[in-house]
């Protein structure tokens, strides 16, 4: 007899894990619509031509191909399974170009597929949930993107911390000390500030290769400190001779001058060591930290300028960020910040004595149903304690009781589960308890 | 540069296709919800001994398998991707056996994948929606599903007809005519009653090798007309000496009088041709067909006695249903019977003649999004003819126009996109006027 299993890294979800699932993804879903983002999917199969050469060779590695029984063994499979929703958004607003509305706003939330190998909170299997606005540079996206972001958390109950970066700053400080081409080491260097300390930073950067000169002008960067305001105006200062620096600091200026327009109070810092995607990102980069939970980032993204250039639609500017469901789970699991009440839950079990009392249950709860209230009817007249702890088990807060009496008196015994207390009541009146 | 394309036999949701799915899947979940049943998720990939030999010769190949980069090409795959729910749900049960509550009333709405050939209507990638309620054989099960039926097509605006069949009725006739290991012919025999004609029928049952003498006590169940009620008493009459028949029309006349007892006004047609899944079903049979569109079945499902057997724990009773996402979404785009207003879509855009108009809209906008608007800025100052050309794209309701003149009065021109109309408003009562 086989034993039952999945592939590893892959999950099954159970009812209570759905149902915080569910609360994550409709609260989101809720804060993109009230921004006015409209849903897209796309296959979860894409062709192995979209995927190939996206995410760099190791990406590649990370492919999972798919074979149908057409299909040769030794043929290489024509489709994968999509890896992000990056590639298949970019993919998706070239093929249907001509179908939409620019700015196009959209969501999309869908799971990816990657051959990681499996560890603690790394999946083969997760979701994503993306929000992106492609075809304008406006950096009111960047504010919209912000303030969705702030709903969110709020909504939620997480407290987190915006921070934010802009690649042409970086850009600019590469400029300035005068190694333009190493900017991915230089960032990759900063990145590790927190973890190992200024000294080690600046060793890494040397043998990276950057001059002695480069790494001493790096250094009123690197100790960067102050507000926001303050942080700018150094920088405004360091920059004033690099073009693309001068713009990254004029960017970073406005999003926070049309976040005090909107009345964000999510607490944003300005953080030069934020460099995620970098190879990809153009101007904002964003990444949001939980304030009461160690984790890595809960939401990231930032802005990119040519994300349909490969499927031959170049110059089209984008931006957008892609709230991570699977840490937002672990953070409201940990904070034990879930709603007390899932709405999808049931709210009454009818539990029948005998068949007579059971056609009485079916008739009521075809009534409470209509009255809008989620209902089961226990199928058989079981030995009460099993429907009790099925009630129980399912954590079903009340239980109507129909015995012999209950069916002459036409009542039922209306038991709340959390109190033990039970009560006899017509229909109208647990119509209106179970309204409450 | 490459043409973006995606693999034949799968598709793109744009937001309108998304928009009225969302409308379909939300309005099953919350009937299925408001019968206490609750959602499960499993992952895509299956190992591949989960899947093989539980769709038959001809569904093993139409799997989908799973390669990833670890494996040679010429290995074997060891995933694949589901094919139904059905399979992936009774390994979940038997996998999570000491976790869940019996009867377990579990729904799954996900994608499923098949290698069929692509053609009109059927895709190689498509979502199902089951039901079903497992550990338990009391018809009141059968009832819920029909009541879950009658409520979702109710809710839908769509007439249907509900056909009910029973496994073991089919089973007594067979065995009533002499010819018990010929049920399977028979029925695929009389399933064709209403294309071919009665003459037919009869020449391919004696094709298939029934017995002139089987062929002629078939006539009268072939012939069978009149109310539930009358073919009830015509079967229980030709059946009274099968045990296995008698006990299928005393099912079938059960869950019809528990409908009566609930209330069910769904009109509901016994029929004897209806022969769905036969191999896999063991009691009733459903089949829900649209009244007012030419089209397949929309619903089906039956009891099953032994789904969860094939993994390792026999003998556990269940039933379900599937509704059939793709086809309802055709009959509700030929009925025209979406809601006028989809509850996601964006209410109002803001489209502002200047930078400092645009500075209001995302003062105003912040505002209305607080009041629960969906609400749309025009990210930047662009030609008006433009803005509004993008509400009109997008199916925007209303537009809240800046210029100089609402600047300085804080008032904007709120036109009405289906009118034409428009007037100067202030915020509060621009957010009555929405909120109507």
């Amino acid at each position: 007899m086989q034993k039952p299993a999945i592939p590893k890294g892959t999950r099954d979800f159970s009812p209570l894990e759905m149902a915080r699932r569910n609360y994550i993804f409709s609260t989101i879903r809720s804060v993109f619509s009230r921004f006015g983002f409209e849903q897209i999917e796309t296959p979860a199969m894409e062709l192995m031509s979209t995927l190939m050469g996206k995410y760099g060779e190791e990406g590649d590695k990370l492919l999972f191909r798919i074979q149908n029984s057409g299909e040769k063994a030794n043929e290489a499979p024509e489709k994968g399974l999509r890896y992000d929703l990056t590639v298949p958004f970019a993919r998706y607003v070239v093929q249907h170009r001509e179908e939409l509305q620019f700015p196009f706003r959209r969501y999309q939330i869908q799971p990816v597929w990657r051959a990681d190998r499996p560890q603690k909170g790394r999946y083969r299997e997760f979701y994503q949930c993306d929000v992106d606005v492609i075809g304008t540079d406006s950096l009111v996206n960047e504010l919209e993107l912000i303030q969705i972001i702030e709903e969110v958390y709020r909504r939620f109950g997480i407290r987190v911390c915006l921070k934010l970066n802009n690649r042409k700053i970086l850009a600019g400080i590469a400029e300035r000390i005068g190694e333009p081409d190493k900017l991915v080491d230089i960032t990759v260097a900063i990145d590790k500030l927190d973890k190992i300390g200024l000294e080690k930073v600046n060793e890494e950067m040397k043998e990276r290769g950057l001059s002695d000169e480069a790494i001493d002008k790096l250094q009123p960067i690197l100790a960067l400190s102050g507000t926001n305001g303050e942080k700018l105006e150094t920088m405004a200062e360091l920059l004033k001779e690099s073009e693309v620096g001068t713009k990254g600091v004029e960017e970073m200026r406005e999003v926070l001058r049309l976040c005090e327009i909107a009345g964000v109070t999510l607490p944003i810092e300005l953080d030069l060591t934020l460099a995620r995607g970098l190879n990809y990102y153009t101007g904002a980069i964003f990444e949001v930290k939980a304030l009461d939970v160690t984790i890595g980032s809960i939401t990231g993204g930032g802005r990119y300028d040519n994300l349909t250039g490969i499927f031959g639609l170049p110059g089209v500017s984008g931006v957008g960020v892609s709230f991570g469901a699977d840490r937002i789970y672990d953070v409201l699991t940990e904070l034990n910040a879930y709603p007390t009440t899932m709405t999808d839950a049931t709210q009454v079990l009818f539990a029948a004595f005998g068949e007579k009392e059971l056609e009485m249950a079916i008739r009521w709860a075809a009534r409470l149903r209509r009255e809008g209230i989620n209902t089961e009817v226990y199928p058989s007249p079981a030995k009460m304690k099993k429907q009790m702890s099925y009630a129980d088990g399912k954590k079903i807060p009340y239980v109507a009781i129909i015995g012999g009496d209950e069916l002459a008196e036409n009542r039922v015994m209306l038991k709340d589960m959390t109190t033990g207390e039970q009560k006899k009541v017509e229909v109208e009146e647990l119509i209106r308890l179970l309204n409450e």
